[in-house]
């Protein structure tokens, strides 16, 4: 890999990265205190439009966002849901009739121009735009209809850590709104955020592990799914290390082909349904020898070779991947720290990815 | 890696995925002369319905075809579009309202519990079915309302070579039907798909680049972006090269970072606005110095490091993606020949993976 790039970021290597981290049971308490009135007033509005269905745009870390998004409208409100393939109106110029549909743009910074084009789009074909943002002033929130505020404050590092977290729960938020719930599961997880936080020293043991590593494997299931592919993405973006991210059921279609024990796999493990049906490929990887670390609750650790123990339980599932998160980022910022590399300065990132 | 495994695959490493490469322009011209009449019949019932939003389920090389459909569906015939999540039905239970849905399910064994149990739950629930498999007598084509055959023969192989070309044919002819259009754009492809699989030697040639290569990055933009992906999963799945798929919106989004001159790079440069798209991500990769093999028109790949021309010229870029796997699928082939495995006995794969 390359030289040890320790230039741009200050003294420390990570600090800024560090600090944001830690920012983030202040920053789930200030959602839940201070934003969750507007959220639901804004998902009131929009049930009452009653969409049929809903279509997620976003890119990188806040499309893992809307990935979890999905899930929570599909399996708590009953909505079909579908990814934006953005190239088909920027590049193609496709005209959906998009009539009942709510369209929901999730960008940290709100503004990447495709982001803006597609969304201005939408709205012209006739959705319900919603933007989720961490920037109110942005020109996304400004050409969106509705406009969600994730309250995170200035994120500089360029690996996205809080307004990650802050995107997840604002969402959760409203999708509660939109079906009438009180959003109660998520009072819990500020206090259960800064548990995990606090165990900074058990990851770095977990990091040296990684150390070497020329690749990594993720995978999970149902609900922690993004936290896979958020988790492949910020090792990639910090350490370089190639990590690949399946669906449990979709690495059993392939790509199992490709893990020994010289590619170590990361299971997120929801405790709840997503976690039992990830445990056959659990059961199979272990059948093959993997070197399988678990990030869940403590009796599926406890039977794979490494892991991290999560504070689950009360915590209904569909609001764990707030905290899954967490160590998996600590990880990704400890394993680039042991590598000699700088989590602050990657190569080649700008925090606002200009797309068209 | 593992040591050279020549065990159950006959006297010739490979043999058999080769012959099925083989097939192909065999194939594409059995769609054409017998298949496409039965496809537009479907298509036009379906179309009669009208229905609003579609969405598409599958897993492995299938998903791959199902995100082709996705791009047809949305740029040509303007209908908004989702990829499933279907542990949201298998694991979660969710119960969406399907009303005016169409929900197209692509499976070449049509064999898989998970996809039938799902398309099962769909039709319940009031979507219009339709399933796209290589086995008309399959539990899948048996609970969908309509079947497409997509006539490949029996596929022996575990790697998925030519059930991936005829269902990228099958949906387009499928997608052709619903808008009215004649479909001939792929009258071409089965002379132009042989012509591409007499270069074997070129690929070959290309091949011997990636002998010790530890990990690639794939990426393309619009229609080429499905080929990206399953090129990707073929490379794992035959040579178990750790290979990353991107679009190259995405790429820019964190990913790049992990590209440097030891990471080589394929871009699959579509002939027409996705490949123009793709333009300043090919700009950014040459301007790091990255290892660049382009698939894609004489003009794109005289600007790389290297690459194959792929005969598009007259050819809709619609259609190209059943032309720009040819290649890789070879290049799949000879790297695993050319790194002492088979690719006909990939570890831990079955043909009929069975997940639930």
């Amino acid at each position: 890999m390359s030289a040890i790039t320790r230039t741009g970021s200050g003294e420390q290597p990570g600090r800024i990265m560090a600090g944001e981290m830690a920012e983030q049971p202040a920053v789930l308490r200030r959602i839940l205190d201070q934003g969750a009135p507007a959220i639901r007033r804004t998902a009131e509005r929009i049930a009452a439009r009653n969409p049929r269905f809903v279509l997620l745009t976003a890119r990188g870390t806040s499309d893992n966002a809307a990935l979890y998004a999905k899930y929570l409208l599909e399996v708590l409100l009953g909505k079909p849901c579908g990814l934006t393939s953005m190239s088909t109106t920027t590049a193609y110029g496709a005209e959906p009739d998009l009539t009942d549909v709510l369209v929901i743009t999730v960008s940290q910074s709100g503004g990447s121009p495709d982001l803006v084009a597609s969304t201005r789009a939408a709205r012209a074909a006739g959705a319900i735009t919603l933007a989720v943002t961490n920037n109110p002033d942005s020109p996304l929130a400004a050409v969106s209809e509705h406009h969600i505020d994730v309250l995170a404050g200035p994120e500089k590092a360029l690996p996205a850590t809080k307004t990650y977290t802050a995107e997840l729960l604002a969402l959760y938020l409203f999708v509660e709104g939109m079906r009438g719930g009180d959003g109660s599961a998520a009072q819990a997880l500020p206090d259960r955020a800064q548990e995990i936080l606090d165990r900074r020293a058990e990851v770095r043991q977990l990091a040296s592990r990684y150390r070497f590593a020329e690749r990594m494997v993720l995978t999970s299931r149902g609900y922690g799914y993004p936290t896979a592919k958020e988790a492949a993405l910020k090792l990639m973006e910090t350490s370089y290390i190639p990590a690949l991210s399946y669906s449990g059921a979709d690495l059993l279609h392939g790509p199992l082909a490709m893990v020994d024990n010289i590619s170590p796999v990361i299971a997120i493990v929801p405790g709840g349904r997503g976690g039992r049906a990830l445990r056959p490929v659990l059961d199979r990887l272990r059948g093959r020898g993997a070197d399988l670390v678990v990030i869940g609750p403590r009796e599926e650790v406890d039977q794979a070779s490494a892991g991290f123990a999560l504070p689950t339980e009360g915590v209904a599932e569909e609001v764990q991947p707030i905290l899954e998160i967490l160590p998996l980022q600590l990880l990704a910022y400890e394993v680039t720290i042991a590598r000699g590399q700088d989590p602050d300065a990657p190569r080649a990132l700008a925090k606002v990815t200009e797309t068209h």
